[in-house]
């Protein structure tokens, strides 16, 4: 008998009319035979107006009592769905995170999930009852309630997976899958069958906003197989695996996607002094404010002795970067601090990179042939990143699109 | 130090400037040297919304799951209120019902309390903390969530009061006290300083919806003082208070209040056999139907052997007596059942009655004297009731609050 968690998001319970087609969706999986939990996102827009009022209240509002007003969101949809479940003759009850429990530690509004007890959903297999539970959230060592971070509801579903050794993890969504590039640009992106967890991890962190980073992580430590779906349609989504799970005999291109991420911001301190210790000098006051640098370009030293040192920030976090180096211009010795937000990153991902040379080559070449300058490079072992101007966005995902072989056959 | 429970409706929470107000009272009774515990109420339309969801999941819905769903009101309130004290600077913290934890047995979507652990409190009390409580909900034996009925963060407030034995449990709602009766109606009606538990039961129970019956009847049994008083205005409200503590001195009426209720419907039954245990017959599947029949009026035997039987029921219940009735016609042996909604119960109130006579009769001929039929009569020992046509409510009322005495001097 097949054990499955099926997660919903925001948009699939939006409405009664939405919890009314996921109870259906959960009668169906549960009449193939297979042993069903649920996990569930706030209605769409509920968790923003709870936000919302926790900011009115106050803009320094104390995490703990945030999430208390926050959780309650998934705390109505997991009633809810309850309630429809068992009115289509589903045996169905909700769990809160402070029931089963889900331990978290005591980061408030970040927190993390530190074990889930399977005892309750053990039982509910036994007897065939549906559990359904609130994602997002679960319960500190102190018994407060905490939440995992937006988009947490997909940590949930996985934590929960692994404790109950599922043999999958179903993620319904808006979209049907993970594509090889966002097909609102790219037409001809194709849905691919089965990404690595890795690829979907650096997919997932360059803009392709299917899953939640953490989430992804969480599946890859915990070796639970996910697959991304949609609330919407029928039919087999994205399956999320390990590498050894890849099907064999299926070709595989050496890129598996194209992914691009708007939410970064560049900066720039000229004439910094080229000596030792003068770089770390600029990340330290950074990382001491919890800011993530991401892509880094230090220029030849000018003739004068000193250089020009570029990186990137996410967006949200730009002028927090900016005050901390304001703040250190004496210390770091830069003359000049320069920043711009019209810029883009956009990634080529894929583990057949690991077997393949020639991969960033083909990049900058397919990205020069249309003139379209590069202002600076990433690269881990199953990516390449380049840091362009915003404007050329859509051009550079459709030319790399095409550059690997991506684009479906015409139909 | 004196202990206050002080407790806000839902007009008064409804949105967060008006949170804000309600942080501002807690913080102005805790500089006047008062500990404080809070208990609040959900957004005024907020358990609308949230039952109609219910409703719409299923009509037939799990109380239990009702309970998860509509008890995230008040979890809302509770940690907005938590997070406005603290941006004034007053140390606040939400407990909800299963953390403190409120115990309740599980007669779900009405449970009663069966008792509130005061440790925690205390704690709170001792340290300088308000607790910002959840009103209408606690936890049952089983550590599910279960909710009071509507109306019921009344009753949370007045059983955290007697848990913490506190001075006081002030009620603030949107009107700023009890009233001799409606001053919707009669402009000239006056604002009570104090009001005996068994008088404020009465007027509660007739219509003037104030405090939650329950409520006042916990109230009493625990001797909690209850002080009803507005949100929005300043000044003192009306007390609740046992007979022993109302102040001597002050001249009291015999009546207390005029109240009205127009959510009763009459029932007739025509040409019940006049024979011993006919009339049970009647009540019998009424009380297994758990309808509470209300005031009774049995005709003079017809020449025919047969009587004609009437009784009032709440208008809510009217369609289900109708059915019961209807399914045992030829057991109790009636001709026709003749119902009528367009009625009001008007009823006169006030522990003085106990101690002069002449009160019924007053109120007879005070009505008689404007023409207005009375249709059914019921009485307790601090109470007066007669059922009219609905057209003459206005007019009753103020023909009694007039012939007993209870009109304000003209300014």
């Amino acid at each position: 008998m097949a054990r499955i968690v099926m997660k919903f998001g925001g948009t699939s319970m939006a409405g009664i009319e939405r919890v009314r087609s996921v109870a259906e969706r959960v009668r169906a999986e549960r009449a193939r035979g297979s042993e069903v939990a649920v996990v569930v996102s706030a209605m769409a827009g509920e968790t923003d107006r709870l936000v919302q009022f926790c900011r009115e209240a106050s803009p320094l509002y104390d995490p703990r009592e945030y999430d208390v007003v926050v959780a309650s969101g998934e705390q109505v949809t997991s009633g809810l769905l309850a309630i429809a479940l068992q009115a289509m003759g589903v045996p169905a009850r909700s769990w809160l995170g402070w029931q089963l429990p889900i331990r978290t530690d005591d980061a408030h509004a970040a927190a993390r999930i530190e074990g889930v007890d399977a005892a309750v959903l053990e039982r509910a297999f036994a007897s065939g009852e549906v559990a359904v539970i609130p994602g997002f959230q679960g319960v500190d060592a102190g018994g407060r309630i905490a939440t995992l971070g937006r988009g947490g509801s997909d940590t949930s579903a996985v934590a929960i997976a692994a404790a109950v050794r599922a043999e999958r993890c179903d993620i319904y969504t808006d979209v049907d899958g993970v594509y090889t590039t966002d097909p609102r640009i790219v037409p001809r992106a194709r849905k691919l069958r089965a990404v690595t967890y890795e690829e979907m991890l650096e997919l997932a962190s360059v803009g392709a906003k299917v899953l939640q980073t953490r989430s992804v992580g969480l599946a890859m430590k915990e070796r639970v197989r996910v697959q991304v779906l949609s609330s919407f349609g029928d039919g087999s989504g994205t399956m999320v695996v390990g590498e050894d799970e890849l099907e064999e005999g299926v070709e595989r291109q050496v890129i598996t996607g194209v992914a691009y991420d708007k939410n970064e911001a560049k900066i720039t301190l000229t004439d910094v002094p080229d000596r030792p210790g003068a770089v770390a000098g600029i990340f330290a006051p950074l990382a001491e404010a919890s800011i993530n640098v991401d892509m880094i370009v230090q220029n030849v030293a000018h003739d004068t002795g000193s250089t020009d040192v570029t990186f990137t920030v996410p967006a949200s976090d730009l002028a927090r970067s900016l005050d901390a180096l304001g703040r250190n211009q004496e210390a770091i010795g830069y003359a000049r601090l320069v920043h711009d937000t019209r810029v883009c990153k956009v990634s080529v991902v894929g583990v057949g990179m690991r077997s393949h040379a020639g991969v960033a080559s083909t990049m900058f070449s397919a990205l020069a042939q249309r003139g379209i300058n590069i202002l600076a490079i990433a690269t881990s072992e199953i990516k390449v990143s380049v840091l362009i101007d915003e404007d050329f966005t859509e051009l550079a995902v459709r030319v790399l699109h095409t550059a690997y072989g991506l684009d479906a056959e015409a139909a």
